[in-house]
């Protein structure tokens, strides 16, 4: 692996990060956690726990938020520390810029690509990958295995893992007088923006009459369910095995945890945060944190368990 | 788009249909939502919530119930209505019959079928499926990248989305006395009926020693997981990330909620409603609605609900 | 199908088991449940409930605990009884030995295979199939569409279902100043062991900077997500549709029942059992069983239960 030096470091730098020892020592060719890092790592700090440990570091250049520089300074397993406001973010700056490699674009000759798709020229397609009458943007990712409808736009940058499905029909029907079943029709599309990453089998479907849209940099997880007609905005995150329901509504920069169901119809509010395995039957107001089944605002949550907790004393 | 006309609509109208206006006037060419339609769009109206922007609707056709006909009557944008007493369903069977073209029957070539696979020349297999030794009747789709096993049995216009796994071993072992964990054969089938659909990356186990099986009209939403032996009846709903433990019978028109868990071995009545998220540990009676975690009865449920919340009273 | 034999039969029996009738008689050439069984079946008696409907078993030879011998011998239908303590695991390691075709080896036509990726000739990998630059043991199965990335090893005698993703990134983000997001870095692997088995669609991140490992032995049920960094050791067993949470350890011969939420970064003890559908936020002891959400350890979660009851009382 090639080594990277100062040269390589600095044009990453914010104005406020500062090196602490000799510049010129910086020579890492590796990414490492603390535990497992040698004399050719970079390590970042994540919290005190490392500190208790810090004896043990061997590392070439070190990450920290500056108040843990003290602590560090003058072991002898360190060569160089750089702090900065939030180690994790420069780590994850330095690891994409020298690390990760571009996609090798193409599109591998086992995808089926419908004669009518649009797909950018930098973007790279897996193998068994099956994409119809849509269009993929720049620089896009499409892991193996995963099915791509008709009548699905994805922007650029985007990153598709292993196994998801976008644009299947919706869960619609409409019972007949007989007591026969029509399924409601799927004529909308799916709508996909910038920087989106989205979790192996994942599972989104096309809108009914409108589109179901995902905005610029939202994050998805693992085993997903996302419905007809739901409306993702910007840099939200929806952690693994959520569920949610049709036309649902989540505004900006909200935080759903793993395993929420959100029931059809209901708005999240931006900045949102939805608590581990609560189940959602009302809108949340911006900016609030609710938990629990049936979720409420985190406050009454609390006192909910409290109570109950209460119920238990002599 | 082609135009559709009032030849085309009135042999799928009920007797109790009843068009309001001129049916020489009727001339769509798009199914739209109210909200964004034009003068050749056909629309349905689905409660109140739509007659307070009723001014501002533009359509060829709508479909409502004939309570609401008074309010749309002799609005400008509309030229004529169609009294039926389910909106929803007349919208469906319109959409299926004049709008849904109708599958091109054919295996892709890059799917893969085993030789001693039975497969009705009049279905459709996308691409990158596999087929094993199975059946597969008529008219019915397999979308892109599903895996059916040996021994699955699918029956006619049944419709299976992208990533359906049908046919896995199911869960079971047997420990020995050392410990050792011997696997419980799963040589039992499939067994899937007529009309129905199954989501987006969801798994059917096969039977331990007898079969699996989904029954007519079944309706199955995305990423739910159907153990080994399950059997669940007619025209029955099992909505998105539901968990359907081994050996459960559901019978006919249940409805299961969103990320439901029922546990092995339970039997679900007939018109048996699930609330979302409900955690079954007990058989559920005909024609009750159950939820909570654990589920009980609905008013059970309330009653909890209730006095869970009058402990946080001063 | 073939018939077997005393002969067949004698090399699977422990030294505590008992044959009672005519050995000479065993002669059966299939494996059922006790009400659809034959004159040619090979059964075993799970529990009471069979006892009641004695009269009407029609079986060859029939494996029971000793207690229930009395109530079989003597049936007109049944042939030979054989007593073992555990008639489950002697019914798994009979249909093991006799009645399940070894893998045929092999990579199918249809698998895109890493030119670097080390498959041992005795595995079988299936249609559409894809292996990056991973490794795969000996006699392991990789069934229809599963996608495995760079950087897994699997081990031998394992099984992967259908759709199952191994080697997804991890779902690890940081916000930059300007709250532009940063992926951090999976540059981890996978290490899967030996005898491991894979349900379909399943999802296994791979590690951030280290692995993610699943040990010997370990049982996966379908559609459950582990996360980047999860360590799973031997004999757990972990059933559909579970979220294990980043950096999770769960130890030894653990049960997480179907659909458990484990929050990231905690520890499950070896020998814990977690309820169905619970919600995991807090470590868990050794030997524990633990229910509920939050999930606390059993008999806290029972009488949380009992006094929610009591509330409702009069």
């Amino acid at each position: 692996m090639k080594y990277f030096n100062y040269t390589d470091v600095a044009k990453l730098l914010s104005a406020a990060d500062n090196i602490i020892g000799d510049k010129e020592k910086i020579n890492f060719n590796k990414l490492a956690h603390f535990e497992k890092s040698d004399a050719a790592s970079l390590i970042w700090i994540k919290n005190e726990q490392a500190l208790k440990k810090v004896e043990a570091i061997t590392a070439n250049t070190v990450l920290c938020a500056p108040v843990y520089a003290d602590a560090l300074k003058g072991q002898g397993g360190i060569f160089v520390i750089i702090t900065t406001e939030n180690p994790k973010a420069l780590f994850s700056k330095i690891a994409a810029h020298l690390f990760v490699s571009p996609v090798m674009p193409g599109i591998h000759l086992t995808a089926y690509i419908h004669p009518e798709a649009v797909i950018d020229s930098s973007s790279y397609i897996g193998p068994h990958v099956s994409v119809g009458k849509s269009k993929v943007g720049k620089g896009t990712v499409i892991h193996a295995n995963s099915s791509i409808y008709d009548g699905v736009e994805i922007g650029d940058g985007t990153i598709i893992h292993s196994g998801v499905v976008i644009g299947s029909d919706g869960f619609g029907y409409a019972k007949n007088e007989d007591n026969s079943i029509e399924k409601f029709p799927h004529i909308g599309g799916v709508i996909i923006g910038n920087n989106v990453e989205i979790g192996a089998n994942t599972c989104i479907d096309r809108g009914a009459l409108g589109d179901t849209i995902i905005e610029d940099n939202v994050k998805i997880d693992n085993l997903v369910h996302i419905a007809h007609n739901v409306h993702i905005k910007h840099n939200s995150f929806i952690i693994a095995n959520a569920m949610i329901g049709g036309s649902v509504i989540i505004g900006d920069n909200a935080w759903i945890a793993p395993s929420v169901s959100i029931l059809q119809q209901l708005k999240i509010g931006s900045n949102a945060t939805v608590g581990v395995a609560a189940t959602v039957t009302k809108s949340i107001p911006d900016n609030e944190v609710w938990a629990g089944s049936p979720a409420t605002e985190l406050s009454e949550f609390k006192q909910r368990q409290t109570a109950i907790k209460n119920l238990l004393k002599p």
